[in-house]
Protein backbone atom coordinates (compact mmCIF):
# COMPACT_ATOMS: atom_id res chain seq x y z
CA UNK A 1 0.00 0.00 0.00
CA UNK A 2 1.53 3.35 -0.92
CA UNK A 3 0.63 6.94 0.41
CA UNK A 4 -1.84 7.56 -2.95
CA UNK A 5 -3.93 4.59 -2.01
CA UNK A 6 -5.52 6.76 1.00
CA UNK A 7 -5.61 9.93 -0.80
CA UNK A 8 -8.57 10.90 -2.82
CA UNK A 9 -8.36 13.47 -6.06
CA UNK A 10 -11.08 16.44 -5.05
CA UNK A 11 -11.49 19.48 -6.53
CA UNK A 12 -13.66 22.54 -4.67
CA UNK A 13 -17.28 22.35 -6.27
CA UNK A 14 -16.86 25.76 -7.34
CA UNK A 15 -20.22 25.75 -8.92
CA UNK A 16 -22.06 25.00 -5.61
CA UNK A 17 -20.94 28.86 -5.06
CA UNK A 18 -22.12 30.52 -8.64
CA UNK A 19 -18.16 30.33 -9.42
CA UNK A 20 -16.85 31.39 -6.57
CA UNK A 21 -16.08 29.45 -3.22
CA UNK A 22 -15.54 31.61 0.27
CA UNK A 23 -12.02 31.00 1.66
CA UNK A 24 -11.17 31.56 5.30
CA UNK A 25 -7.58 32.23 5.80
CA UNK A 26 -6.23 31.14 9.84
CA UNK A 27 -3.02 31.79 11.16
CA UNK A 28 -1.02 28.15 10.99
CA UNK A 29 0.81 29.05 13.96
CA UNK A 30 -1.71 30.81 16.25
CA UNK A 31 -5.27 29.64 15.31
CA UNK A 32 -6.60 33.15 14.70
CA UNK A 33 -9.00 33.90 12.23
CA UNK A 34 -7.56 36.56 10.01
CA UNK A 35 -9.96 37.03 6.95
CA UNK A 36 -12.83 35.56 4.74
CA UNK A 37 -12.69 36.35 0.73
CA UNK A 38 -13.27 34.49 -2.15
CA UNK A 39 -11.49 31.89 -4.24
CA UNK A 40 -12.36 31.62 -8.17
CA UNK A 41 -11.06 28.72 -10.04
CA UNK A 42 -8.13 30.21 -11.21
CA UNK A 43 -7.25 31.92 -8.09
CA UNK A 44 -7.21 28.47 -6.45
CA UNK A 45 -4.75 27.26 -9.32
CA UNK A 46 -2.45 30.12 -9.32
CA UNK A 47 -2.90 29.29 -5.22
CA UNK A 48 -1.56 26.29 -5.74
CA UNK A 49 1.25 27.12 -8.00
CA UNK A 50 2.60 29.24 -6.61
CA UNK A 51 2.22 29.11 -2.64
CA UNK A 52 0.99 32.12 -2.52
CA UNK A 53 -2.62 32.88 -1.39
CA UNK A 54 -4.80 34.48 -3.78
CA UNK A 55 -8.32 35.10 -3.71
CA UNK A 56 -10.91 37.06 -6.30
CA UNK A 57 -12.20 40.62 -5.81
CA UNK A 58 -15.63 40.83 -6.35
CA UNK A 59 -15.93 44.30 -6.31
CA UNK A 60 -13.40 44.59 -8.97
CA UNK A 61 -13.68 41.20 -10.29
CA UNK A 62 -10.60 40.12 -10.62
CA UNK A 63 -7.81 37.74 -9.72
CA UNK A 64 -6.34 39.09 -6.94
CA UNK A 65 -2.69 38.58 -5.28
CA UNK A 66 -2.83 39.02 -1.56
CA UNK A 67 -0.25 41.54 -0.46
CA UNK A 68 0.80 42.58 -4.03
CA UNK A 69 0.25 46.00 -3.24
CA UNK A 70 0.83 45.87 0.44
CA UNK A 71 3.72 43.18 0.87
CA UNK A 72 1.77 41.85 3.22
CA UNK A 73 1.70 38.20 1.27
CA UNK A 74 -0.08 35.18 2.47
CA UNK A 75 2.05 31.89 2.20
CA UNK A 76 -0.22 28.53 1.77
CA UNK A 77 1.35 25.71 4.52
CA UNK A 78 -2.00 23.82 4.71
CA UNK A 79 -5.50 23.70 2.52
CA UNK A 80 -8.50 21.96 3.41
CA UNK A 81 -12.09 21.98 2.12
CA UNK A 82 -15.26 20.94 3.93
CA UNK A 83 -17.49 17.96 3.64
CA UNK A 84 -19.49 19.47 0.89
CA UNK A 85 -16.63 20.86 -1.23
CA UNK A 86 -18.07 24.23 -1.09
CA UNK A 87 -15.90 26.37 1.79
CA UNK A 88 -11.87 26.29 2.02
CA UNK A 89 -10.20 26.84 4.95
CA UNK A 90 -6.19 28.33 4.73
CA UNK A 91 -3.78 27.94 7.01
CA UNK A 92 -1.16 30.51 5.96
CA UNK A 93 1.84 32.40 7.51
CA UNK A 94 0.82 36.15 7.09
CA UNK A 95 3.64 37.83 6.27
CA UNK A 96 4.00 41.18 7.81
CA UNK A 97 1.92 40.34 10.58
CA UNK A 98 -1.16 42.27 9.10
CA UNK A 99 -4.22 40.51 7.30
CA UNK A 100 -6.66 43.73 6.86
CA UNK A 101 -6.31 46.50 4.82
CA UNK A 102 -7.40 48.70 7.44
CA UNK A 103 -4.09 47.96 9.07
CA UNK A 104 -5.10 45.58 11.52
CA UNK A 105 -3.92 42.46 12.33
CA UNK A 106 -6.98 40.66 11.59
CA UNK A 107 -10.38 41.70 9.48
CA UNK A 108 -12.49 40.70 12.35
CA UNK A 109 -12.10 43.56 14.77
CA UNK A 110 -15.80 44.23 15.67
CA UNK A 111 -16.45 41.76 18.94
CA UNK A 112 -20.30 42.31 20.35
CA UNK A 113 -20.53 43.21 23.49
CA UNK A 114 -24.69 43.85 23.72
CA UNK A 115 -27.67 43.98 21.62
CA UNK A 116 -26.39 45.90 18.35
CA UNK A 117 -23.48 47.67 20.28
CA UNK A 118 -19.86 46.47 19.11
CA UNK A 119 -16.29 47.16 20.40
CA UNK A 120 -13.66 47.83 17.94
CA UNK A 121 -10.83 45.86 19.41
CA UNK B 1 -16.83 58.22 30.05
CA UNK B 2 -18.76 55.14 29.90
CA UNK B 3 -18.47 51.58 28.61
CA UNK B 4 -20.84 52.66 25.92
CA UNK B 5 -18.90 55.34 24.69
CA UNK B 6 -16.46 53.21 22.87
CA UNK B 7 -19.18 51.02 21.75
CA UNK B 8 -20.94 51.70 18.33
CA UNK B 9 -24.01 50.53 16.60
CA UNK B 10 -23.40 47.90 14.15
CA UNK B 11 -25.16 45.52 11.81
CA UNK B 12 -23.77 42.84 9.17
CA UNK B 13 -24.52 43.80 6.08
CA UNK B 14 -26.90 41.22 4.67
CA UNK B 15 -27.63 43.14 1.57
CA UNK B 16 -23.51 42.94 0.60
CA UNK B 17 -24.11 39.28 0.65
CA UNK B 18 -27.49 39.30 -1.16
CA UNK B 19 -29.40 38.38 2.02
CA UNK B 20 -26.94 36.18 3.29
CA UNK B 21 -23.39 36.10 4.77
CA UNK B 22 -20.99 33.28 5.08
CA UNK B 23 -20.52 32.38 9.08
CA UNK B 24 -17.53 30.63 10.38
CA UNK B 25 -17.83 28.77 13.82
CA UNK B 26 -14.77 28.39 15.65
CA UNK B 27 -14.47 26.35 18.71
CA UNK B 28 -13.92 29.27 21.27
CA UNK B 29 -11.39 26.93 23.86
CA UNK B 30 -9.17 25.37 21.09
CA UNK B 31 -9.29 27.49 18.04
CA UNK B 32 -10.32 24.78 15.56
CA UNK B 33 -12.40 25.63 12.69
CA UNK B 34 -15.13 23.36 12.68
CA UNK B 35 -17.54 24.57 9.84
CA UNK B 36 -18.27 27.45 7.53
CA UNK B 37 -22.64 28.05 7.06
CA UNK B 38 -24.76 30.61 5.85
CA UNK B 39 -26.87 33.55 8.37
CA UNK B 40 -29.87 35.29 7.03
CA UNK B 41 -30.92 38.67 8.73
CA UNK B 42 -33.21 36.25 10.92
CA UNK B 43 -31.13 33.88 11.83
CA UNK B 44 -28.51 36.52 13.14
CA UNK B 45 -31.47 37.93 15.25
CA UNK B 46 -32.67 34.57 16.95
CA UNK B 47 -28.95 33.39 17.48
CA UNK B 48 -28.38 36.61 19.45
CA UNK B 49 -31.86 36.47 21.25
CA UNK B 50 -31.42 32.04 22.62
CA UNK B 51 -27.58 32.09 22.67
CA UNK B 52 -28.03 29.17 20.12
CA UNK B 53 -26.54 29.39 16.73
CA UNK B 54 -29.28 29.26 13.93
CA UNK B 55 -28.18 29.13 10.69
CA UNK B 56 -30.14 29.84 6.61
CA UNK B 57 -29.96 26.43 4.78
CA UNK B 58 -29.66 27.35 1.37
CA UNK B 59 -30.71 24.37 0.11
CA UNK B 60 -33.95 23.53 2.20
CA UNK B 61 -34.39 27.57 2.02
CA UNK B 62 -35.03 28.12 5.54
CA UNK B 63 -34.29 28.65 9.13
CA UNK B 64 -32.00 25.71 10.86
CA UNK B 65 -31.34 25.73 14.33
CA UNK B 66 -27.98 23.51 14.55
CA UNK B 67 -28.30 20.61 16.15
CA UNK B 68 -32.32 20.24 16.71
CA UNK B 69 -31.95 16.91 15.11
CA UNK B 70 -28.66 15.77 16.20
CA UNK B 71 -28.29 17.63 19.70
CA UNK B 72 -24.98 19.07 18.74
CA UNK B 73 -26.33 22.58 19.63
CA UNK B 74 -23.81 25.28 18.94
CA UNK B 75 -23.61 27.41 22.26
CA UNK B 76 -22.97 31.38 21.23
CA UNK B 77 -19.82 32.18 23.37
CA UNK B 78 -18.31 35.76 21.08
CA UNK B 79 -19.49 36.88 17.35
CA UNK B 80 -17.50 39.03 15.20
CA UNK B 81 -18.13 41.33 12.47
CA UNK B 82 -15.45 41.54 9.62
CA UNK B 83 -13.99 45.14 8.32
CA UNK B 84 -16.72 45.11 5.89
CA UNK B 85 -19.01 44.24 8.03
CA UNK B 86 -20.24 40.96 5.04
CA UNK B 87 -18.28 37.90 7.09
CA UNK B 88 -19.31 36.83 10.21
CA UNK B 89 -17.45 34.92 12.96
CA UNK B 90 -18.91 32.56 16.14
CA UNK B 91 -16.97 31.46 18.69
CA UNK B 92 -18.72 29.07 19.96
CA UNK B 93 -19.09 25.65 22.38
CA UNK B 94 -20.00 22.81 20.36
CA UNK B 95 -22.19 20.70 22.18
CA UNK B 96 -21.46 16.66 21.72
CA UNK B 97 -18.03 17.84 20.39
CA UNK B 98 -19.60 17.10 16.64
CA UNK B 99 -20.03 19.57 14.42
CA UNK B 100 -19.96 18.26 10.69
CA UNK B 101 -23.21 15.96 9.70
CA UNK B 102 -20.83 12.92 8.76
CA UNK B 103 -19.96 12.38 12.33
CA UNK B 104 -16.64 13.97 12.41
CA UNK B 105 -15.68 17.06 14.35
CA UNK B 106 -15.09 19.49 11.92
CA UNK B 107 -16.47 19.54 8.46
CA UNK B 108 -12.97 20.77 6.96
CA UNK B 109 -11.57 16.92 7.18
CA UNK B 110 -10.13 17.30 3.57
CA UNK B 111 -6.49 17.81 3.74
CA UNK B 112 -4.36 18.63 0.74
CA UNK B 113 -1.48 16.87 -0.25
CA UNK B 114 -0.35 17.19 -3.30
CA UNK B 115 -1.78 17.97 -6.76
CA UNK B 116 -5.51 17.41 -6.58
CA UNK B 117 -4.63 14.92 -3.89
CA UNK B 118 -6.26 15.40 -0.47
CA UNK B 119 -5.94 13.14 2.75
CA UNK B 120 -9.57 12.40 4.45
CA UNK B 121 -8.82 13.05 8.00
Amino acid sequence: MTIEDSLTRLEPDFAKGGGLLPAIAQDAATGEILMLAYMSPESYRKTLESGEVHYYSRSRQEIWRKGATSGNLQKLRELYLDCDRDAILLKIEQVGGIACHTGKRSCFFYRRSAGDLYETL
